[in-house]
């Protein structure tokens, strides 16, 4: 085989992304904090910017985007559509989306950036990603908090908003902004979101129930872990289609499913699981690798840190104080304010799309991605060393073992 | 998003993968088979063949490649070196090469084929793969009896053979035959092996007891998980660097690590049965997407099915006798004989390198798809109804499940 047949190969491919994410988990062990930093980190370390060993490839995106899927069903596995669906974390996440626009914006043109690309510098910073808060409440073993709800809750109408706010800023750029439009656009979300729980919590969650009573399930005990995961998929399919993220389908799949008690329970849960744990690694390298610190001139290091400044503060701000105006307690809502900081890979994905339809230039794609890492690696680091460090230091005294992945 | 966006989404692919996943189980659950015939029929009818609804994308042949990698991992995980390591197998697996070899290649002569493509079909009918067969019994029960040893370790050397064989063949071909190239093929194989089981059982072992020990691991209990797959897949690398197979080399890691003993067994375990459980799935489903029935004319049904009867009879024969002159008892030569007759995977892959160096022309791919189908297809449903039947009644009658992919 050739060089170049080993490198692109599968089983090298494999081989070193599992690496990588081993060394994510080390730095994070070694620096004492979440493992989606720690393999973030990594990857940024071995893409283009340090070592470049991984590139981000069709392989690598496809496996990492798997990865995102799954990650985000796991976690809806955690949640009840109650705990989420609140008119509280509805103001929290619209007041979150209106601030950063509005700021980002008014950045952007200060910096002097025309109004097109300044609309999308602004719609980039709306975003939040449920995917890296989430992973970082879950690792702590916070899921279950008051706080954790609001930001998930918050994060998801967030999404929904983000994308809203993505299709309003193409319009204005394009001149076309139609109210009709986003009208459709609202609904067809909503639609998806009261169909997919409806449907899942009465009809598939019943399916599943008469699957696992089978003589055929019996034979074959893992087509409810197939079936399950199909779901999962089948709902970031109708998602996308609805003009939504696949994350908040698969999510939602798994939320519709929380409630399902089975004979071979443990085997579709754990197998989730253990899928989430080989592809949401590689999902996070993707995110590092994504980064190209060459591309990031001097000039550009200004924009960047202000950018980021104000995006920490816009959605800190966005959320935290609709959070405390709710009667949410002060230190509820600086969890909330902080976690709903991170922009991950939904502004990535953004940036991506505004690069792609010509509304932004290279360096300003090097500039939002920049940022949204920023915000990503910055949150966890307050949320571990400085908000949860009291209950922490607790309940390590009392013998309690707080950081796992494996949920109990 | 346009149709075809949404076609080639990863959503929707995973989604119908999946579904087509369950549709096998249930084929299989009907026609009272294996679930691997059932998944392969269901990978045919959605195939270019019937429906068209997948086709063997890059995303699917690198699912299925990936899973075939973790089938073997798994397999091999329920093997000791010893069961094996075995000069009858040896001789079970060289005469079961040379004799579908030389068949071969004087049918294809008969069929008035050249002589470079002749030398081909016959190398093509040299293969076996290990991953039907062992899945079939794994599925039975069946694996640790003395004629799935027996299977399986010759399987294995029949692969190391076949590979060599095609080197040979290349050299036959392009009259360049030199006793010190086989020379260096048969020692890389050789070395590969025996440091592959000394270096996993001795070396690669204890990292895991260590790692397993670590306050790190105590944290992340999931690392041991994501170590064991990084070997896998490590070991798959190096077994196509050396010239064999990647499964091989999966399979040879699975066998390395059979004997360890940590705290965090189950997670390592249970993770790669779940792996597998997707992805084998995906593996099954792409052999029967590379089928297309179209390009099959009437005059090739002919030398297909006459192909076919040669494979099935001189792997039989070439298996079979060896297994009974070495004293095994005649029900485990039969079933020696019979599992050795799917050339699943390995032979399609033989074909698609022989089209790929223009040595045969399209029609003779298709016949050699379908020959190693067809092989593949049989093989379980003789031993299935027949030479396991009276066992697996007895066993029914005496209330213990043997139907089933979760080993105890």
């Amino acid at each position: 085989m050739s060089e170049q047949g080993i490198l692109a190969s599968i089983e090298f491919q494999m081989s070193l992304l599992l690496f990588v994410a081993l060394a994510g988990y080390l730095i994070a062990y070694r620096i004492n904090q979440s493992a989606v930093v720690g393999i973030i980190l990594a990857g940024i370390v071995v893409g283009p910017s340090l070592l470049g060993w991984v590139e981000h490839t069709d392989f690598v995106s496809s496996l990492g985007h798997l990865g995102a899927v799954v990650l985000l069903f796991t976690i809806g596995l955690h949640f009840n559509i109650k705990d989420i669906a609140n008119v509280k974390y509805f103001l929290i996440a619209l007041a979150g989306i209106i601030v950063p626009w509005i700021a980002g914006f008014y950045l952007a043109k200060m910096f002097g950036y025309d109004t097109t690309a300044s609309v999308f510098i602004g719609t980039a910073l709306t975003a939040t990603s449920i995917a890296i808060t989430a992973n970082v409440l879950k690792e702590m073993g916070k899921l279950q908090t008051e706080a954790a709800k609001a930001i998930i809750g918050a994060a998801i109408i967030d999404d929904v908003l983000s994308l809203l706010a993505l299709t309003i800023s193409a319009e204005i750029v394009s001149g076309a902004l139609s109210p009709p439009l986003i009208l459709v656009t609202i609904l067809k979300a909503i639609a998806f979101l009261v169909i997919g729980v409806i449907l899942g919590s009465k009809v598939i969650s019943r399916i599943m129930i008469r699957l696992d009573n089978t003589r055929f399930c019996g034979k074959y005990p893992e087509s409810i872990f197939i079936f399950a995961i199909m779901v999962a998929f089948l709902y970031s399919l109708v998602a996308e289609l609805a003009g939504l993220s696949a994350i908040i389908g698969s999510f939602l799949a798994g939320v519709a499913l929380t409630r399902v008690k089975l004979k071979h329970d443990v085997s579709f849960r754990k197998g989730a699981e253990h899928l989430q744990i080989i592809f949401a690694s590689i999902f996070f390298i993707s995110l590092g690798v994504l980064l190209d610190f060459h591309e990031v001139t001097l000039d550009l290091v200004w924009f960047i840190l202000i950018l980021t400044i104000v995006a920490l503060f816009t959605k800190f701000i966005g959320c935290g104080v609709p959070a405390k105006l709710q009667g949410i307690n002060t230190r509820d809502s600086l969890i909330i304010g902080v976690g709903m900081i991170p922009r991950g890979e939904v502004a990535m994905i953004i940036a991506l799309i505004g690069l792609n339809q010509n509304l932004i230039m290279q360096d300003t794609y090097a500039a939002l991605v920049l940022m949204s890492l920023l915000t990503t690696i910055i949150p966890p680091l307050i949320l571990r060393n400085w908000l949860f460090k009291v209950k922490s230091k607790k309940k390590k005294a009392d013998g309690i073992k707080i950081d796992t992945l494996h949920q109990s």
